[in-house]
């Protein structure tokens, strides 16, 4: 867990806002829920392999009695009644259960929140870190995907991360591939998440990793070989993006066996309602959450080998609480990812300023000073001057601040302080 | 624990942006900290009775015999190693103890958080809520409280909070009027419990209870009408606020044997460095808290009868983890009363617009209209058309949208849009 000083501390908060500002206008609206969730509620098995991640939180008020029982019983969770969220999906999952009625009849939300795994400490994972979460509930239609994906793409373009793209699958493609290569049922979820690692171990290496697994790897490798082919894009065979003709669909003999011409054709459908995204088809892509039905994405950019964020369609879970299905998709931002990005790129603020003062400067007449220079729009940080100037100096220019300028003892009036340009 | 609804997520977000903006304008620096500390941390006594209140944090992977030991010692809390904090204060002062090299001399904190304590649930009592606090740490002179007092009366006009006041005080000048009085100095921490109530229960409850401490209350109930018959207000028998000399100081006679006078002199000269706020000096101001040592300031709004934040200096506490003294002086606003005040007057959105669809319309061309009136500046939210337009009509007004309007099938362009106010 990671304490944030204020230079890191402000580039997260202006992603957040600029985050936060675009999906309100794209018509999400924010929610909260508690840090922490019933303990039973987050062991429900909607949270996958995360439920054993979460850190749990005694009950209040414990004897000696309770610690016995649960020596005797084994069952150190009988302890705990709460446990702090692992994801922002759960807690969504019974928000919506709780506040169904109150809501509109399609739900697009936002949860821009921390949450905690109890993972080991590595580089690049983190104990508690930010999940920025849209999720439309309700629409079972595209026009959940397409205002998702417009509003992930128009924050990003707002935050000046220029040239992503979004690499698209649906699970039914999926699905449909491994019965062309003849897995069994029940060998599928094994065999997605061997699929997953294709861009780690390459194509021999799936290969290989599916045959230790007893499935029969006939045509896996060609197949895997023909999608590379097509440069990971079979949209791109089609120029205007309409009916998939020049891919061999509606009868064409060309059309590839493995495709499931039906997902493909709404996935073609999708990209002709998203002009401005760089919309790209990769039948190889998972996503590793075992709750997704349909289509599901993943944003890319082109200097990065990890990605930015993803979501899909999830049909079966938000509903669990309430015992109906209910259509949902969703769409998580990679925070933690898009700061390390932002962080490499920010520049001065040219309105904020640094005031240093002599010690024994009257401190009415410097806050008048620096009141001065509040209303006129600027951003002030008074400074004690001291014998080095130059450990004052870098910190100022590292937090983003512009410029400097010395106040005499007297605090002079605004207009005749001489400003410098803060260096880093 | 509470959920956020949309409406009132809104008018959070947004005066946690008001707030955070006007504080940063003010030359402080906003960091963060996780939300769990470590227990022992918490536990170290600088929380006070808030220590009991904290929610604590298992370790992972306890077995049965961590279990039968924690049994044995009847020490429950060996079972954990993390807890949520319950202030912010413990916290700021781990972090400037860990990062002190890295800060400037004189460090000006944004906190803005949640907290946890667990409380029985009440009314008006959360188990996780907002502080926003600022402090400034390294500071010995006035220059400290009269930037706090600056940025929080800024934010709270900022935020359209007007008509507020700042009753003011001084530790010290609590302490010579117990001397005053003779209250002998094991009983003080009593004795000021007691006084702090002087709201609820009058001067004669004050007398009452300090008399079945064992205290001599002679003298206590007439300094006590002298100080209500001067207003509660000391600061105003001077109308320059520059000398004191109108109340009696500097020799006069008439000044008051219980008021220390180094300290008023103090206040007054704070009174003269913020001409812009309507500073009340109130000598029975006690606050809670018993890490102050300095001044202590409480936010006071006519219409309530509670204070909307408060804060004061407290020089021995963020020195503690580093085992030297450093000057410090914070303020915290009380978040959630102000959200309270602000829900109440919060008004529509005239740039959020709701556009009605119907059930087939086509999800691009839809999009697309969206797009063209989100970049003209709107918010827009699509809704389905119902049979019953009424809760529908009734649920954005009450998420303060501005106006709606019904877009055909065939989604026209926005120019001929027809939108109508929405009343709530």
């Amino acid at each position: 867990m990671r304490d944030f000083l204020p230079a890191e501390k402000a580039i997260r908060e202006h992603a957040l806002g600029v985050i936060r500002t675009t999906f309100a206008a794209q018509g999400f609206d924010e929610i909260e829920t508690p840090v922490m969730e019933d303990a039973a509620r987050l062991h429900s098995g909607l949270g996958g392999d995360n439920e054993k991640l979460a850190f749990a939180v005694m009950k209040r008020g414990l004897g000696p009695a309770d610690a016995a029982a649960a020596a005797e019983s084994g069952d150190l969770l009988s302890l705990a009644d709460l446990g702090l969220r692992f994801d922002l999906t759960v807690p969504l999952a019974r928000f919506y259960a709780t506040h169904r009625a109150n809501l509109p009849t399609v739900f697009r939300a936002i949860q821009i929140a921390p949450v905690w795994r109890a993972e080991r400490p590595q580089k690049g994972r983190f104990r508690q870190f930010m999940q920025c979460d849209i999720d439309i509930i309700g629409e079972p239609s595209a026009l959940a995907e397409i205002e998702l994906i417009t509003a992930t793409t128009a924050a990003l373009d707002a935050l000046g991360l220029t040239g992503t793209s979004v690499r698209i699958n649906d699970r039914r493609i999926l699905t449909a591939l491994l019965r062309y290569w003849g897995v069994p049922a029940e060998q599928s979820e094994r065999a997605l998440i061997t699929l997953d690692k294709l861009d780690k171990i390459g194509v021999d290496g799936v290969v290989a990793e599916l045959a230790t697994l007893g499935i029969d790897t006939t045509g896996v490798g060609e197949t895997l070989r023909a999608i590379a082919d097509a440069g990971w894009n079979l949209l791109d065979g089609d120029a205007n993006g309409t009916d998939g003709a020049a891919n061999g669909l509606d009868g064409d003999a060309d059309a590839p066996a493995w495709l499931d011409q039906a997902s493909y054709r709404d996935l073609l459908a999708l990209r002709a309602a998203l002009p401005g995204v760089d919309l790209v088809f990769d039948p190889t892509l998972v996503r590793g959450m075992g709750y997704y039905t349909g289509t599901i994405f993943e944003i890319a950019h082109p200097d990065l080998p990890y990605s930015l964020g993803g979501g899909g369609r999830y049909d079966g879970m938000i509903g669990r609480f309430l015992g109906t299905e209910v259509p949902a998709c969703g769409f998580s931002i990679g925070f933690e990812r898009i700061v390390e990005l932002l962080a490499a790129e920010s520049a001065a603020d040219e309105n904020a300023v640094v005031l240093i003062h002599e010690k024994d400067a009257d401190p009415a007449a410097l806050v008048a000073l620096k009141g001065e220079l509040v209303a006129s729009g600027k951003r002030v940080r008074l400074e004690r001057r001291t014998k080095n100037l130059k450990p004052l100096l870098e910190r100022a220019a590292e937090a983003r601040f512009g410029s400097f300028a010395f106040v005499g003892a007297d605090a002079t009036d605004a207009a005749s302080l001489d400003f410098k340009p803060l260096t880093s």
